[in-house]
């Protein structure tokens, strides 16, 4: 008897494991051209704020637009359970860590209002901004129409892991085809992290793909259920399926990296890895602007049988303005987000975010040798 | 002279090194059916409680099965050395730490009283209860009999290192085949970490297998010995042997991961390694229920030659309710491991354990950023 | 349709990832011969000062010079845009920590005074150093010949990362070849970190290379960008460059790393993954007689955008003397950087620095098992 | 131009990385023979005590034969410079931290007295032990002889690294060859770690080989100069050339790791990589009998540039015959060393050192997940 092979295991990289190596020319930095196009709208910076109550309010899309970039508002968050959302985020902050886990079950345990989803919808468009709103599979067929009726721009529907043929068996006939013919905007999907799932949702005719599950070793999906893909391979995956399915059909689907992402090395290595822009929750929760003040949560209805997301402390670090394009005296790389791409952009000779894709990268020790010594900057 | 080849060293992974990769097609998650078949017995959540005083008590036992799971009483343990364990379980748990190492020593010296073993028996079958109970090879032939008698379901047979070969040497003769023929009831062997140990000890005509030696780099068998396998990799070779098996003799043995297993994370990778089910000690030691009361010990007579297991502060953590089915509000992933179980192998698209034998697994980086920056639920 | 092949990613080392195999014969240390010839100097010890303020005053450039090394004066720093850099220092140094950022970039909004940079070169000068000055490629064109016509030997010319083709577009025509003509100096560049460019950079013409980008993973430039490449393959790819480029022109262009280093047994890995020589910052700014008293802080001007290296306390912890030549009794490799150099080199059986690069060299773990244990001198 | 060959850097790895994997059959630990025989002498325990004047003492170098290993006394150290060394001693062990560098500087600035290597040589040899000495290649054919006239049975050359043929050009003329025929006691030469170096010194005709350069990471050798070779791949390489050697000549030269080793784990890991025998320093200075009642310091003359070893705390853990043979409660495989070298060696069926050798070993995660959870005993 012959012995059998074990299972192969492929070794992946995330943030940490990976650097950019610079180009064999480099180009000033102000020559990179940073912009990110996303169903038809174009963003100077290829920047997304993540779909999650303490990080985009009406208000705080609206901000994202004037900074080039695009806030996502979470359709079934407090802005449409309740009709006055802020009183309600007043609570959450000002709570004390011990009630707020259950005060949050009781917040997220109200029904969406369906008025509210249009209501929200309009202030974003009132400003002039790009309206994006964000559905579970779970609602979108019923719920979406009401958002694009209002005049929403985009509509992302977005789960822990998405599939284009469990949304049809499962979520009351959620074809994303189906979809993208009776909402008439364009839809972004996610998430997912293999170069066949992204393939098959780009096949339904979505606009953009989200990228990210379990990213890292301490994210709650992955010490929780053990499943995830550093996002950089998970990046790299997703976009050699765009490649393919460009070459294919000559449509191009947009590859945004969203979890995990802390820093603006982390943006610029997703970016080499093939995204064509970032998804940011904490970074942007940092702002003074956004509406967690200082705090953040997850998702709601994320995963029901499993923990709901904590309220988290993350600070406030400035303003939306110094976390995109500085100036910073923090020299940690969590702000000038905008300008550190410019500038590694600059380092690879890279015009464009996709000649940033053909940037070299190596594999490179994530150990920090700190305590003993510390290094200048390089 | 040509030079020699150097030994050659495999790579191998634990939990903390491997990840699961989500599938092409998910499901929901209520469609997943968790059951493992043991020696003809079905549990509907495949958790194993280790056979170790401060874990698993007749009453334990009980509750396990009310759970879907299976409790493995020490036979061997003061249960059976003890008319009247409660009382020196009071003890163990009430004494300094200072004192109890020594107070260990005396307990385990006493000897196992032979009638206790049928009445602990007895006591669990009462109940309604599947009865599984654990030997060390030394007492198996002469000891195992009587659990049987009183109407023991299951034997099992423990040491740091089980070899087919050596229990037929040493052990007063304890050959496995004979051992199968004379209890009549189904017999799970361990531990081994090998390939052809696990072929070995199937061929032997047991029903299940135990994987785990030194699965941990903190594990105290490879501090002090140096030998250990971690557990991705030693499941990884024994489900390859149980798959070959099966191929040549239509006979599937359950292979069951036991050891270093801390959060549903773990439990799912072992699952995707191959196994079939689980076996923990300290998640379910942190029961409200269980008799070590926030404490755990290991099991008596593991090696007399080096030190003995020393009294650990487990802590209690919430009812084996939650542990195992939640609902929960803690975020590391020790608690609602079933659900835990069941939510992997939606993204996985396994509607049973043998589908989730199939689940994609890649190497991740295990390092966490911890500090600087936390990272949200992916 | 074929399944697109993912971005490879090469394996890179840094210092502590690597470790020099002793060789088949070893020599006495006293036998050790560390010449480095750079633009036709030789110096004793192959160690460069580098250009930054807190490191190298024209008084520490003599010191360096009679220790045997070269000490690099940076032309566009406090030297030169003061007729009294001294009080300057004394401000930065006695400043509280909250201040002294926005001090440090008021320092630095001064202009250059274009007659300092003659008079600090006539200073190094006239007490008999080899006397270096190191400019940004935007300011090289214009100032370099300045230092030139009052005496300097060596002219080097550093930004983040260099390119020859970059420099030749951008920074007002600067073309190394053409710069070398006009100002009859030696010529060192950088920084560059892989084979292509350094060897661009070789074949303009230029004395000397500088390898070094985002080196750490704790380096600003890694952190914000994502950008760099750690230090030992950098070395190997450069001196890579040197090897192919001296093979087919005869001419011997020096490998200098820079950055990054911590120790002697950095050093002796720099030298052993091929460079002819290292520049050291922190290590010299330790000394008691360097201008920053203590403290450290990188090059001005580095990169408009992003934050500004700020003023890190490096402590003073011996006489250059010491931590060039010992005796010390300091047992972290931080001191007597020479010696740790020789017996590195008698333990290879290297008689001269090219012999060194021909060392073996592994790659060995670099976690360390502090706490439980130490380790003594092996 | 091709593009030339970066140098190639093969993987190595030290204890801390690797595993051994229990075997097809196991033994009975009681059935494990682990005589060690050197230069004739069989010693019942392969434990050799480093030549450090904190660690063996004439007395200690008694116990240690009394318990089956055998203690390598210092000649160069203060048993051999002072008449009356325990005042000396008495002196380092009570002296302040402050101190004692600088009086640890004088005690080795005195010179050895030739008389007192006969003395101590008696002394160990009135007692029935077998007496091994320690000598530097500078003194050894000037020393060594004054001991073997006094009853020495083993002599030991040891410096950092040492190869056959630096020897005769340097130190006087010391051939290994001349130094065995003239000395007709049984000559122990070290450390080295490559084939080739162990090869010639095999070659020579010595009896032993020492193994271990900078074995890790927090190694003075190796921060300072950057040379070491992890202990385990250094251990394969030299049992390497042993099998060759012996294949070619059928003389056995014994292999012994000498450096790094902390645990059980890491001895067994020694013998599994192919050494006869280990030699250990902190767990016997350890002892309560040790000479350095708590403390230990490198030996002396190690690189006259370089630091010398400062006195460490090793603390007081518990008897020899504890340390070596139990019994023990300390869980973490400091203790009972050759109860657990015989556990493992039962695990992994091997009867002799020499099947232990053949042993399977696998590289296994090193970094442990502290602090979260635990891990029961594997």
């Amino acid at each position: 008897m012959g012995r059998r092979l074990l299972k192969q295991l492929d070794q992946t990289y995330g943030f940490d494991e990976v650097a950019i190596v610079p180009g064999d020319v480099t180009i000033n930095p102000e020559l990179a051209d940073t912009r990110l196009t996303l169903g038809g709208h174009v963003f100077e910076a290829p920047f997304l704020a993540s779909a999650m109550d303490g990080t985009v309010s009406p208000r705080f899309a609206t901000l994202m637009h004037e900074m080039g970039g695009l806030g996502v508002l979470n359709a079934e968050g407090v802005y449409t359970r309740y009709d006055d959302p802020y009183s309600v985020l007043e609570e959450i902050v000002s709570m004390s860590k011990a009630e707020v886990t259950e005060y949050l079950q009781q917040v997220y345990s109200e029904p969406v209002q369906e008025h509210l989803i249009g209501s929200r919808v309009q202030e974003i468009k009132r400003s002039g901004a790009v309206c994006a709103v964000s559905f579970t599979p779970q609602t979108t067929k019923r719920l979406s129409p009401l958002a694009v009726e209002a005049g929403a721009d985009l509509v992302f529907v977005q789960s822990t892991v998405t599939t284009a043929r469990h949304m049809s068996n499962s979520y009351r006939g959620l074809v994303f085809s189906e979809l993208m013919e009776n909402l008439k905007v364009p839809v972004v999907v996610g998430n997912c992290v293999s170069y066949n799932v992204a393939l098959e949702l780009m096949q339904t005719g979505v606009d953009g793909v989200l990228v990210g599950v379990g990213p890292g070793a301490a994210c709650t999906t992955r010490e929780v259920t053990g499943v995830g893909v550093p996002q950089v391979s998970a990046t790299l995956e997703c976009a050699a399926a765009r490649e393919d399915y460009f070459e294919q059909t000559g449509r191009y689907v947009a590859v945004i990296t969203d979890g995990g992402i802390r820093t603006g090395g982390d943006v610029c290595k997703s970016i080499a890895s093939g995204a064509d822009g970032v998804m940011i929750g904490t970074p942007f929760a940092q702002a003074e602007e956004a509406p967690g003040r200082g705090f953040n949560w997850g998702m709601a209805n994320a995963h029901p049988e499993l923990p709901r997301g904590t309220r988290i402390d993350v600070g406030t670090k400035g303003s939306l303005r110094q976390i995109m394009y500085g100036p910073t005296s923090v020299t940690n790389g969590t702000q000038n987000l905008v300008g550190a791409l410019r500038v590694a952009m600059g380092m690879c000779g890279a015009y464009t975010i996709n000649d940033m894709h053909k940037a070299d990268m190596v594999v490179a020790p994530a150990i920090k040798t700190e305590g003993k010594f510390f290094q200048m900057a390089g």
